[in-house]
């Protein structure tokens, strides 16, 4: 299996509900380095797993709606704990759509998984994988 | 399938038995820094993979009985290299344990695989994965 | 000359006053990683610069203030821009009180100077270095 | 299942061949940081993965052909790009091949996956993973 | 002193003249992931050390002649080993330029000194540090 | 003023004496990822600060005393806490006594000062910095 990892980078402010969350349920923020790695088990012709130009501004595009805002203010988070797990999955989401959409080409179809991992510090980070297929 | 990682790590002394070892069968030692990836297929009703507080400490607390310690004196290890390999097993099965015992809380049972990964120095690491079910 | 540096990190949120700020007038946050160097000319009689758990435990003190918290809402940074280079100089100035308060030991006194560094992000960072001595 | 990780590093010229590379149809270079991770179920009589002396200097020997090289000129990848995703299988085969060979020991036949990573900057990579079987 | 640091990446080929470089005189390349640090004695009237977002602009501006290029055919270089503390400096001058010229609006005139780094692997780094005054 | 810095490692045991240390007192180990940052004026005719593979043999050499060793047995240490920062010093030490005895050849006389960084674990390092003559 052939993989390409690119990397960019969201800064955000949220509050977690619930007592589990202790200090973080303040409003706070955090950034998150967010690694995109796309899976494929041959090359295309080009021999590439993916236009490495269009891989990253797509994944720009995707955080896009997230940079410098408040996600509590967000409505397609509302009643939703913002946290670095199930913001994986947000990118994820958006990577996969965007994918769908041929946002990263036609060659890009061939594109089989990702994994998406979002670093909020120096010794946490949090992540989604899964297939594309529906 | 959702992740979450924490980091620590454990400052310890020890030997190998083995040519394989070559200058290593002398006393010495390492710094271990241990990354515990926590893997579940959905989130809990919090949003999360684990509470990562408690699994911070969880991670603090199996690692206590290694650290600032001379692995050869070890009553548990006697008879086995303590190489990064073997110990990240060691870590692996005090997690999953900590797990079943309901030390991380009663929802961290959903989660399904573990991946312990030390970093031995910048250019050189081990880990042991598998899933938690018996 | 001698250094000791400790890392650990706060997680805020925050807003900017001011054109140059773009999009980050908006409520935001981040997580800052933040490094404190202690340097000096020579070792104490154990043989360090700084009793590095104390280090640590004062850094987390100087922190905590900060951590999961909105900077907009804190009274003492009132009219001013929290920029990373602006926090630096805030925990710059923590750290410097606690070591003229004694709180890392008579020792301590010893220290000449300080540099602090805020990661933000993979790709930026901000600091504040300077001596001691009032 | 069980992991050691080994990394080194490559210096090479190169250019492509296809609109997609845009400015990378250009002579250029890359430093290549490569990770190697070796896995198998179990370890062997010693407690390890793999001999690590030898999987560093299996690794450099397989890199020595590309390392401080113009890859254009090289004849074993005429008519191909020599993408960072291609580079890693070719890393990838040399590693199996040694492996099969046995330049890592009788004992490294029971390793049953690699997984090859390079690292081109701060802000992308590209792999490639397998099984050793034929 | 206050200092922000910013970081972008460079790939390039080139070749080296002279025994002591060894197989580094084959045409080869890099990649340079470049940090370039910007200090001040005080901030500005906005609380900071430069305008990032101009910053970051300005050391694409100032790699962009060097991106994507085989350094031998570059006359500017015509004479010299592109050594990466040669290119070191490269970066300072093209920086310290832009900051004369105004490039980074008219607060940066305040800026007194920069340090720029060059990683070229995991184990190699140069630079160049100096004040920005003739 | 230009830069180069190379990096190595060492894995060593050691105990400490003093109430300070708290845990540390008893045999434990760590590894050390060692920076040496070598600092000149000017570069040499061949347009380098150091020839990088000699510094980064003479580095090795100056390490393997330590390497694998547990150093609360070697006569040159009686006496003494190896802490990290007192380690910087030795390893200082030896790469200036190297640099004087010519080991990094004539070009390196010109080399002016030295800053040596050992990296204990992702969270805490020390060094030693300082000119070269004597």
């Amino acid at each position: 299996m052939y993989s390409v990892t690119v990397r960019d980078h969201v800064m955000i402010a949220h509050s977690f509900t619930g007592e589990v969350f202790g200090p973080a349920q303040r409003l706070h923020g955090a950034t998150f380095v967010v690694d995109v790695e796309f899976r494929r088990r041959a090359l295309d012709a080009d021999g590439i797993v993916v236009d490495i130009g269009r891989a990253a501004e797509t994944l720009k595009a995707v955080l896009a709606p997230l940079n410098f805002r408040n996600l509590d203010d967000e409505p397609a988070f509302k009643g939703h704990n913002t946290t670095t797990e199930f913001l994986a999955r947000v990118v994820f989401d958006g990577m996969a759509g965007a994918i769908r959409r041929g946002d990263l080409g036609a060659g890009a179809q061939a594109i089989e998984s990702l994994r998406v991992t979002l670093h909020e510090s120096h010794i946490a980070s949090a992540g989604f994988e899964g297939p594309l297929a529906e």
